[in-house]
Protein backbone atom coordinates (compact mmCIF):
# COMPACT_ATOMS: atom_id res chain seq x y z
CA UNK A 1 0.00 0.00 0.00
CA UNK A 2 1.31 3.17 -1.12
CA UNK A 3 1.01 6.25 1.48
CA UNK A 4 -0.78 9.10 0.67
CA UNK A 5 -0.59 12.94 0.80
CA UNK A 6 -2.22 13.50 4.09
CA UNK A 7 0.42 10.70 5.38
CA UNK A 8 3.20 12.90 4.25
CA UNK A 9 1.92 15.91 5.89
CA UNK A 10 1.91 14.11 8.82
CA UNK A 11 5.43 13.28 8.43
CA UNK A 12 6.26 16.91 7.80
CA UNK A 13 4.36 18.29 10.99
CA UNK A 14 6.22 15.83 13.31
CA UNK A 15 9.71 16.89 11.90
CA UNK A 16 8.75 20.59 12.02
CA UNK A 17 7.56 20.06 16.11
CA UNK A 18 11.14 19.33 16.04
CA UNK A 19 13.65 21.11 13.68
CA UNK A 20 11.81 24.55 13.91
CA UNK A 21 12.15 25.08 17.91
CA UNK A 22 15.39 24.89 17.03
CA UNK A 23 16.08 27.25 14.57
CA UNK A 24 17.99 30.69 15.38
CA UNK A 25 18.00 29.19 18.81
CA UNK A 26 20.82 31.08 19.65
CA UNK A 27 22.82 28.88 21.09
CA UNK A 28 26.23 31.00 21.39
CA UNK A 29 29.16 29.57 18.96
CA UNK A 30 30.93 28.16 21.88
CA UNK A 31 28.28 25.63 22.26
CA UNK A 32 27.97 25.26 18.92
CA UNK A 33 31.71 24.31 18.07
CA UNK A 34 31.93 21.98 21.56
CA UNK A 35 31.51 18.63 19.14
CA UNK A 36 28.31 17.59 21.39
CA UNK A 37 24.94 18.27 20.54
CA UNK A 38 24.01 21.51 19.24
CA UNK A 39 21.01 22.69 17.47
CA UNK A 40 21.16 21.37 14.49
CA UNK A 41 22.19 17.73 15.48
CA UNK A 42 19.41 17.39 18.59
CA UNK A 43 16.85 19.05 15.79
CA UNK A 44 18.61 16.45 13.01
CA UNK A 45 17.85 13.67 15.27
CA UNK A 46 14.30 13.88 17.02
CA UNK A 47 12.88 15.04 13.76
CA UNK A 48 14.48 11.50 12.35
CA UNK A 49 13.39 9.55 14.65
CA UNK A 50 10.27 11.08 14.89
CA UNK A 51 9.31 10.69 11.14
CA UNK A 52 10.65 6.85 11.33
CA UNK A 53 8.38 5.93 14.53
CA UNK A 54 5.34 7.49 12.06
CA UNK A 55 6.64 5.17 9.07
CA UNK A 56 7.36 2.32 11.23
CA UNK A 57 3.63 2.34 12.74
CA UNK A 58 1.85 3.09 10.01
CA UNK A 59 4.05 0.94 7.42
CA UNK A 60 6.24 -1.50 8.91
CA UNK A 61 7.15 -3.31 5.70
CA UNK A 62 8.78 -0.77 4.67
CA UNK A 63 12.53 -0.10 4.96
CA UNK A 64 13.94 2.92 5.84
CA UNK A 65 17.56 4.90 4.77
CA UNK A 66 17.81 8.04 6.80
CA UNK A 67 21.35 10.51 7.58
CA UNK A 68 21.26 10.39 11.16
CA UNK A 69 19.95 7.06 12.01
CA UNK A 70 20.98 4.70 9.06
CA UNK A 71 19.32 1.89 7.19
CA UNK A 72 16.84 -0.97 7.75
CA UNK A 73 15.40 -3.03 5.42
CA UNK A 74 16.97 -1.86 2.33
CA UNK A 75 15.89 -5.14 0.27
CA UNK A 76 12.24 -4.04 0.75
CA UNK A 77 9.75 -3.52 -2.28
CA UNK A 78 9.51 0.19 -0.41
CA UNK A 79 12.19 2.49 1.43
CA UNK A 80 12.09 5.57 2.46
CA UNK A 81 15.26 8.29 1.97
CA UNK A 82 15.23 10.89 4.94
CA UNK A 83 17.33 13.84 5.55
CA UNK A 84 16.00 15.64 8.47
CA UNK A 85 17.56 18.61 7.75
CA UNK A 86 19.07 18.85 4.44
CA UNK A 87 21.27 22.63 4.56
CA UNK A 88 22.67 22.49 8.02
CA UNK A 89 25.28 25.36 7.36
CA UNK A 90 22.15 27.12 6.28
CA UNK A 91 19.87 26.09 9.75
CA UNK A 92 23.20 26.93 10.97
CA UNK A 93 23.36 30.25 10.06
CA UNK A 94 19.56 31.12 10.00
CA UNK A 95 18.92 31.27 6.22
CA UNK A 96 15.81 29.71 5.96
CA UNK A 97 16.40 27.60 2.68
CA UNK A 98 16.97 24.27 4.40
CA UNK A 99 14.39 21.89 4.18
CA UNK A 100 12.89 18.46 5.55
CA UNK A 101 13.37 15.82 3.10
CA UNK A 102 11.22 12.50 3.07
CA UNK A 103 11.83 10.43 -0.20
CA UNK A 104 10.12 7.28 -1.13
CA UNK A 105 11.68 4.68 -3.40
CA UNK A 106 9.82 1.56 -4.83
CA UNK A 107 11.81 -0.63 -6.32
CA UNK A 108 14.92 1.79 -6.15
CA UNK A 109 13.38 4.09 -7.58
CA UNK A 110 11.79 7.59 -6.55
CA UNK A 111 8.19 7.83 -6.68
CA UNK A 112 6.92 10.15 -4.03
CA UNK A 113 8.74 13.33 -2.70
CA UNK A 114 8.51 15.96 0.05
CA UNK A 115 10.30 19.21 0.68
CA UNK A 116 9.24 21.19 3.98
CA UNK A 117 10.82 24.31 4.68
CA UNK A 118 8.51 25.35 8.14
CA UNK A 119 10.02 28.88 8.89
CA UNK A 120 8.61 30.39 5.27
CA UNK A 121 5.87 27.50 5.17
CA UNK A 122 6.57 26.01 2.09
CA UNK A 123 5.98 22.80 1.51
CA UNK A 124 6.91 21.44 -2.18
CA UNK A 125 5.25 17.67 -2.56
CA UNK A 126 5.39 15.25 -5.36
CA UNK A 127 3.28 11.66 -5.98
CA UNK A 128 2.05 9.57 -8.90
CA UNK A 129 -0.39 12.42 -9.72
CA UNK A 130 1.77 15.40 -10.09
CA UNK A 131 3.74 17.88 -7.79
CA UNK A 132 1.98 20.52 -6.12
CA UNK A 133 3.09 23.57 -3.53
CA UNK A 134 1.23 25.16 -0.76
CA UNK A 135 3.05 28.19 0.89
CA UNK A 136 2.26 32.12 1.00
CA UNK A 137 0.43 32.86 -1.80
CA UNK A 138 -1.43 29.63 -1.69
CA UNK A 139 -1.77 26.16 -3.22
CA UNK A 140 -0.57 25.42 -6.89
CA UNK A 141 1.05 22.83 -8.91
CA UNK A 142 4.42 22.73 -9.68
CA UNK A 143 5.73 23.50 -13.38
CA UNK A 144 9.23 24.03 -14.42
CA UNK A 145 9.70 26.94 -16.76
CA UNK A 146 10.63 26.07 -20.70
CA UNK A 147 13.98 27.49 -20.66
CA UNK A 148 16.14 25.30 -23.39
CA UNK A 149 19.18 27.45 -24.04
CA UNK A 150 21.93 28.07 -21.24
CA UNK A 151 22.26 31.33 -22.10
CA UNK A 152 18.76 32.09 -21.06
CA UNK A 153 19.27 29.56 -17.64
CA UNK A 154 19.36 30.71 -13.84
CA UNK A 155 21.65 28.01 -12.42
CA UNK A 156 21.98 27.54 -8.21
CA UNK A 157 25.01 25.02 -7.14
CA UNK A 158 25.71 24.97 -3.15
CA UNK A 159 29.34 26.39 -3.82
CA UNK A 160 31.58 25.65 -6.17
CA UNK A 161 34.34 25.73 -3.45
CA UNK A 162 32.69 22.42 -2.12
CA UNK A 163 33.36 20.87 -5.42
CA UNK A 164 37.13 19.11 -6.43
CA UNK A 165 39.43 18.37 -8.54
CA UNK A 166 37.99 17.44 -11.88
CA UNK A 167 34.15 18.07 -10.48
CA UNK A 168 35.26 21.77 -10.20
CA UNK A 169 36.39 22.17 -13.84
CA UNK A 170 33.78 20.09 -15.48
CA UNK A 171 31.05 23.15 -13.49
CA UNK A 172 33.10 25.79 -13.97
CA UNK A 173 33.03 25.29 -17.98
CA UNK A 174 29.34 25.12 -17.49
CA UNK A 175 28.81 28.27 -15.39
CA UNK A 176 30.47 30.58 -18.05
CA UNK A 177 27.38 29.83 -20.55
CA UNK A 178 25.16 30.54 -18.30
CA UNK A 179 22.60 33.95 -17.75
CA UNK A 180 22.99 33.73 -13.65
CA UNK A 181 24.44 31.53 -11.34
CA UNK A 182 23.71 31.64 -7.70
CA UNK A 183 25.09 29.58 -4.58
CA UNK A 184 24.22 28.14 -1.41
CA UNK A 185 20.90 27.70 -1.44
CA UNK A 186 20.86 23.65 -0.81
CA UNK A 187 17.81 21.30 -1.49
CA UNK A 188 15.81 24.76 -1.91
CA UNK A 189 17.27 24.95 -5.42
CA UNK A 190 15.62 22.22 -6.72
CA UNK A 191 12.04 23.49 -5.39
CA UNK A 192 12.85 26.16 -6.88
CA UNK A 193 13.61 24.55 -10.07
CA UNK A 194 10.32 22.71 -9.75
CA UNK A 195 8.63 26.03 -9.39
CA UNK A 196 9.64 26.94 -12.65
CA UNK A 197 11.64 30.05 -10.69
CA UNK A 198 15.22 28.34 -11.92
CA UNK A 199 16.65 26.62 -14.89
CA UNK A 200 19.60 24.29 -13.48
CA UNK A 201 20.81 22.75 -10.29
CA UNK A 202 24.53 20.97 -10.23
CA UNK A 203 25.80 19.73 -7.24
CA UNK A 204 28.74 16.95 -6.76
CA UNK A 205 29.05 13.96 -3.81
CA UNK A 206 25.39 13.97 -2.70
CA UNK A 207 24.31 11.30 -0.85
CA UNK A 208 21.18 8.95 -1.70
CA UNK A 209 18.92 10.96 0.96
CA UNK A 210 20.03 14.75 -0.34
CA UNK A 211 18.43 14.07 -3.49
CA UNK A 212 16.00 10.74 -2.81
CA UNK A 213 13.16 13.41 -1.78
CA UNK A 214 13.52 15.91 -5.02
CA UNK A 215 13.60 13.07 -7.53
CA UNK A 216 9.96 13.33 -7.96
CA UNK A 217 9.47 16.49 -7.31
CA UNK A 218 11.72 17.60 -9.85
CA UNK A 219 9.85 15.04 -12.37
CA UNK A 220 6.39 15.82 -12.32
CA UNK A 221 7.01 18.96 -12.59
CA UNK A 222 8.53 18.51 -15.85
CA UNK A 223 12.41 18.41 -15.27
CA UNK A 224 15.25 16.28 -15.77
CA UNK A 225 17.59 14.68 -12.51
CA UNK A 226 19.98 12.81 -13.27
CA UNK A 227 23.52 12.46 -12.48
CA UNK A 228 26.23 14.09 -14.89
CA UNK A 229 26.81 11.76 -16.62
CA UNK A 230 23.20 10.51 -17.36
CA UNK A 231 22.61 8.24 -14.90
CA UNK A 232 19.10 7.66 -12.38
CA UNK A 233 19.81 10.03 -9.81
CA UNK A 234 18.46 7.66 -6.89
CA UNK A 235 22.09 6.90 -5.67
CA UNK A 236 23.31 10.07 -5.32
CA UNK A 237 26.74 11.12 -6.83
CA UNK A 238 27.15 14.48 -9.03
CA UNK A 239 23.32 15.39 -9.78
CA UNK A 240 22.02 17.88 -12.23
CA UNK A 241 18.70 18.90 -12.76
CA UNK A 242 17.54 20.89 -15.46
CA UNK A 243 14.09 22.87 -16.50
CA UNK A 244 13.61 20.49 -19.67
CA UNK A 245 15.18 17.97 -21.45
CA UNK A 246 16.94 20.36 -24.20
CA UNK A 247 18.46 22.34 -21.44
CA UNK A 248 19.51 19.39 -19.73
CA UNK A 249 21.18 17.66 -22.74
CA UNK A 250 22.68 21.25 -22.95
CA UNK A 251 24.71 21.37 -19.58
CA UNK A 252 25.54 17.42 -19.83
CA UNK A 253 27.27 18.12 -23.04
CA UNK A 254 29.30 20.56 -21.01
CA UNK A 255 29.37 18.72 -17.45
CA UNK A 256 30.88 15.38 -19.36
CA UNK A 257 34.29 14.40 -19.18
CA UNK A 258 37.15 15.03 -21.07
CA UNK B 1 11.68 66.53 13.05
CA UNK B 2 12.35 62.64 13.60
CA UNK B 3 9.94 60.54 11.42
CA UNK B 4 9.05 57.32 13.56
CA UNK B 5 8.65 53.42 13.80
CA UNK B 6 5.18 53.60 12.73
CA UNK B 7 6.29 55.69 9.97
CA UNK B 8 8.64 53.23 8.54
CA UNK B 9 6.34 50.74 8.78
CA UNK B 10 3.54 52.47 6.39
CA UNK B 11 6.94 52.72 4.09
CA UNK B 12 7.84 49.14 3.72
CA UNK B 13 3.71 48.64 3.73
CA UNK B 14 3.95 50.62 0.27
CA UNK B 15 7.17 48.79 -0.87
CA UNK B 16 5.77 45.48 -0.37
CA UNK B 17 2.25 46.51 -2.14
CA UNK B 18 4.46 47.03 -5.04
CA UNK B 19 6.92 43.92 -4.52
CA UNK B 20 5.56 40.77 -3.00
CA UNK B 21 2.93 40.47 -6.23
CA UNK B 22 5.30 40.58 -8.38
CA UNK B 23 7.77 38.07 -6.61
CA UNK B 24 7.41 34.16 -8.11
CA UNK B 25 5.42 36.02 -10.58
CA UNK B 26 6.15 33.76 -13.41
CA UNK B 27 7.02 35.88 -15.91
CA UNK B 28 8.62 33.45 -18.68
CA UNK B 29 12.52 33.93 -19.46
CA UNK B 30 12.28 35.52 -22.47
CA UNK B 31 10.16 38.59 -21.15
CA UNK B 32 12.98 38.61 -18.50
CA UNK B 33 15.66 39.10 -21.31
CA UNK B 34 13.43 41.03 -23.49
CA UNK B 35 15.54 43.87 -21.93
CA UNK B 36 12.09 45.86 -21.09
CA UNK B 37 10.41 46.11 -17.99
CA UNK B 38 10.20 43.21 -16.00
CA UNK B 39 9.01 42.02 -12.69
CA UNK B 40 12.08 42.97 -10.55
CA UNK B 41 12.49 46.05 -12.64
CA UNK B 42 8.95 47.27 -12.56
CA UNK B 43 8.64 46.45 -8.50
CA UNK B 44 11.88 48.58 -8.20
CA UNK B 45 10.52 51.50 -9.47
CA UNK B 46 6.73 51.39 -8.27
CA UNK B 47 8.34 50.40 -4.77
CA UNK B 48 10.69 53.76 -4.91
CA UNK B 49 7.83 56.08 -6.22
CA UNK B 50 5.61 54.78 -3.38
CA UNK B 51 8.30 55.28 -0.63
CA UNK B 52 9.02 58.69 -1.84
CA UNK B 53 5.61 59.93 -1.98
CA UNK B 54 5.07 59.16 1.51
CA UNK B 55 8.54 60.95 2.21
CA UNK B 56 7.70 64.20 0.16
CA UNK B 57 4.04 64.00 1.98
CA UNK B 58 5.17 64.13 5.71
CA UNK B 59 8.42 65.54 5.26
CA UNK B 60 8.95 67.64 2.30
CA UNK B 61 12.23 68.97 3.57
CA UNK B 62 14.35 65.88 3.77
CA UNK B 63 16.46 64.83 0.76
CA UNK B 64 16.17 61.47 -1.48
CA UNK B 65 18.83 59.29 -2.81
CA UNK B 66 17.36 55.81 -4.58
CA UNK B 67 18.52 53.24 -6.37
CA UNK B 68 15.77 54.11 -9.29
CA UNK B 69 14.90 57.26 -8.96
CA UNK B 70 17.90 59.35 -8.46
CA UNK B 71 19.09 61.92 -6.05
CA UNK B 72 17.23 65.54 -5.12
CA UNK B 73 18.01 67.34 -1.72
CA UNK B 74 21.84 65.42 -0.97
CA UNK B 75 22.47 68.72 0.61
CA UNK B 76 19.77 68.69 3.32
CA UNK B 77 20.65 68.03 6.93
CA UNK B 78 17.91 64.50 6.90
CA UNK B 79 18.95 62.79 3.60
CA UNK B 80 16.49 59.01 2.98
CA UNK B 81 18.80 56.37 1.46
CA UNK B 82 16.74 53.47 -0.58
CA UNK B 83 17.16 50.77 -2.41
CA UNK B 84 13.21 49.13 -2.44
CA UNK B 85 14.55 45.52 -3.60
CA UNK B 86 18.35 44.79 -2.82
CA UNK B 87 19.42 41.65 -4.13
CA UNK B 88 17.72 41.29 -7.39
CA UNK B 89 19.47 38.37 -8.39
CA UNK B 90 17.64 36.95 -5.22
CA UNK B 91 14.20 38.20 -6.43
CA UNK B 92 14.59 36.95 -9.91
CA UNK B 93 15.18 33.79 -8.83
CA UNK B 94 12.53 32.94 -6.02
CA UNK B 95 14.69 33.53 -3.43
CA UNK B 96 12.83 35.24 -0.25
CA UNK B 97 16.58 36.90 0.60
CA UNK B 98 16.18 40.13 -0.80
CA UNK B 99 14.93 43.24 1.41
CA UNK B 100 13.18 46.55 0.99
CA UNK B 101 16.00 48.85 2.31
CA UNK B 102 15.12 52.51 3.52
CA UNK B 103 18.00 54.07 5.74
CA UNK B 104 17.74 58.11 7.25
CA UNK B 105 21.28 60.01 7.36
CA UNK B 106 21.32 63.02 9.49
CA UNK B 107 24.70 65.05 8.28
CA UNK B 108 25.74 62.27 6.79
CA UNK B 109 25.67 59.88 9.11
CA UNK B 110 22.94 56.80 9.60
CA UNK B 111 20.68 57.12 12.20
CA UNK B 112 17.35 54.98 11.60
CA UNK B 113 16.81 51.91 9.26
CA UNK B 114 15.15 49.14 8.07
CA UNK B 115 15.31 45.64 5.99
CA UNK B 116 11.77 44.78 4.83
CA UNK B 117 11.53 40.77 3.83
CA UNK B 118 8.05 40.84 2.62
CA UNK B 119 7.56 36.98 1.63
CA UNK B 120 8.75 35.48 4.89
CA UNK B 121 7.31 38.70 7.10
CA UNK B 122 10.53 39.33 8.25
CA UNK B 123 11.26 43.12 9.80
CA UNK B 124 14.54 44.56 11.09
CA UNK B 125 14.75 48.21 11.97
CA UNK B 126 16.80 50.24 14.18
CA UNK B 127 16.28 53.98 15.48
CA UNK B 128 18.11 55.42 18.29
CA UNK B 129 16.67 53.65 20.93
CA UNK B 130 18.14 50.07 19.89
CA UNK B 131 17.59 47.25 17.07
CA UNK B 132 14.50 45.66 16.91
CA UNK B 133 12.75 42.43 14.71
CA UNK B 134 9.48 41.73 13.68
CA UNK B 135 8.32 38.63 12.16
CA UNK B 136 8.21 34.74 12.64
CA UNK B 137 8.24 33.85 16.24
CA UNK B 138 7.41 37.14 17.82
CA UNK B 139 9.46 40.16 17.82
CA UNK B 140 12.61 40.48 19.87
CA UNK B 141 15.53 42.77 20.23
CA UNK B 142 19.00 42.28 17.96
CA UNK B 143 21.68 42.01 19.66
CA UNK B 144 25.10 40.47 17.52
CA UNK B 145 26.88 37.41 18.86
CA UNK B 146 29.73 37.50 21.18
CA UNK B 147 32.00 36.19 18.33
CA UNK B 148 35.89 37.41 18.47
CA UNK B 149 37.51 35.01 16.60
CA UNK B 150 38.01 34.37 13.01
CA UNK B 151 37.98 30.58 13.79
CA UNK B 152 34.47 30.71 15.55
CA UNK B 153 33.23 33.08 12.57
CA UNK B 154 30.85 32.74 10.25
CA UNK B 155 31.01 34.54 6.92
CA UNK B 156 28.72 35.87 4.55
CA UNK B 157 29.87 37.22 1.33
CA UNK B 158 27.59 37.75 -1.94
CA UNK B 159 29.98 36.02 -4.03
CA UNK B 160 33.49 35.68 -4.05
CA UNK B 161 33.41 35.64 -7.86
CA UNK B 162 32.22 38.91 -8.48
CA UNK B 163 35.45 40.29 -6.35
CA UNK B 164 37.93 41.71 -8.95
CA UNK B 165 41.78 41.52 -8.69
CA UNK B 166 42.96 42.71 -5.37
CA UNK B 167 39.78 42.63 -3.38
CA UNK B 168 39.03 38.64 -4.48
CA UNK B 169 42.54 37.99 -3.02
CA UNK B 170 42.32 40.10 0.21
CA UNK B 171 38.79 38.53 0.33
CA UNK B 172 40.40 34.97 -0.28
CA UNK B 173 42.84 35.46 2.62
CA UNK B 174 39.91 36.39 5.03
CA UNK B 175 37.95 33.13 4.04
CA UNK B 176 40.39 30.85 4.82
CA UNK B 177 40.70 31.50 8.30
CA UNK B 178 36.68 31.26 8.94
CA UNK B 179 34.73 28.58 10.54
CA UNK B 180 32.11 28.59 7.63
CA UNK B 181 31.69 30.90 4.34
CA UNK B 182 28.15 31.46 3.18
CA UNK B 183 27.29 32.72 -0.50
CA UNK B 184 24.37 34.56 -2.00
CA UNK B 185 22.36 36.48 0.88
CA UNK B 186 22.52 40.11 -0.25
CA UNK B 187 21.75 42.53 2.35
CA UNK B 188 19.46 39.71 4.62
CA UNK B 189 22.90 38.45 5.83
CA UNK B 190 23.44 41.73 7.65
CA UNK B 191 20.12 41.14 9.53
CA UNK B 192 20.99 37.62 10.06
CA UNK B 193 24.10 39.27 11.80
CA UNK B 194 22.21 41.65 13.43
CA UNK B 195 20.35 38.58 14.82
CA UNK B 196 23.53 36.79 16.31
CA UNK B 197 23.30 34.47 13.94
CA UNK B 198 26.39 34.89 11.44
CA UNK B 199 29.26 37.15 12.53
CA UNK B 200 31.10 38.91 9.84
CA UNK B 201 29.59 40.44 6.47
CA UNK B 202 32.26 41.46 3.65
CA UNK B 203 31.27 42.75 0.06
CA UNK B 204 32.89 44.75 -2.51
CA UNK B 205 31.96 48.09 -4.39
CA UNK B 206 28.52 48.78 -2.71
CA UNK B 207 26.74 51.75 -3.44
CA UNK B 208 25.59 53.93 -0.61
CA UNK B 209 21.72 52.30 -0.81
CA UNK B 210 23.18 49.12 -0.80
CA UNK B 211 24.07 49.52 2.62
CA UNK B 212 22.98 53.03 4.27
CA UNK B 213 19.93 51.17 5.60
CA UNK B 214 21.82 48.37 7.30
CA UNK B 215 24.11 50.61 8.98
CA UNK B 216 21.83 51.22 11.85
CA UNK B 217 20.60 47.97 12.25
CA UNK B 218 24.14 46.57 12.56
CA UNK B 219 25.62 49.25 15.03
CA UNK B 220 22.32 49.27 17.73
CA UNK B 221 22.82 45.29 17.39
CA UNK B 222 26.52 45.97 19.06
CA UNK B 223 28.20 44.95 15.60
CA UNK B 224 30.53 47.31 14.11
CA UNK B 225 30.14 48.22 10.16
CA UNK B 226 33.26 50.00 8.01
CA UNK B 227 34.91 50.40 4.64
CA UNK B 228 37.48 47.52 4.51
CA UNK B 229 40.19 50.29 5.54
CA UNK B 230 38.19 51.38 9.30
CA UNK B 231 36.33 54.57 7.75
CA UNK B 232 32.63 55.18 8.12
CA UNK B 233 30.49 53.00 5.54
CA UNK B 234 27.66 55.75 4.48
CA UNK B 235 29.47 56.27 1.22
CA UNK B 236 29.30 52.68 0.06
CA UNK B 237 32.58 51.04 -1.07
CA UNK B 238 34.34 47.55 -0.11
CA UNK B 239 32.19 46.99 3.31
CA UNK B 240 32.63 44.70 6.20
CA UNK B 241 30.52 44.10 9.12
CA UNK B 242 31.22 41.78 12.38
CA UNK B 243 29.57 41.30 15.58
CA UNK B 244 32.47 42.63 17.82
CA UNK B 245 34.80 45.17 17.46
CA UNK B 246 37.89 42.34 18.20
CA UNK B 247 36.39 40.50 15.63
CA UNK B 248 36.34 43.87 13.47
CA UNK B 249 39.81 44.50 14.45
CA UNK B 250 40.83 40.80 13.18
CA UNK B 251 39.59 40.27 9.63
CA UNK B 252 40.15 43.50 8.89
CA UNK B 253 44.47 42.77 9.63
CA UNK B 254 43.60 40.06 6.92
CA UNK B 255 41.53 42.31 4.21
CA UNK B 256 44.04 44.92 4.60
CA UNK B 257 46.24 46.05 1.68
CA UNK B 258 49.78 44.55 1.28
Amino acid sequence: MLPDHAFFMRLADAAAAETLPRFRSGLDVDNKLSGGFDPVTEGDRAAESAIRQLIADSFPEHGILGEEHGASGLDREYVWVIDPIDGTRAFISGVPVWGTLIGLYRAGRAVMGLMDQPFTGERFFADGQGAFFSGPGGPRDLKTRDCRRLEEAVLFTTSPRIMKGDALSRYDRLEQHVRLARYGIDCYAYCLLASGFADLVVESDLKPYDVGALIAIVERAGGVITTWTGERPENGGDIIAAATPKLHAAALAELGAG
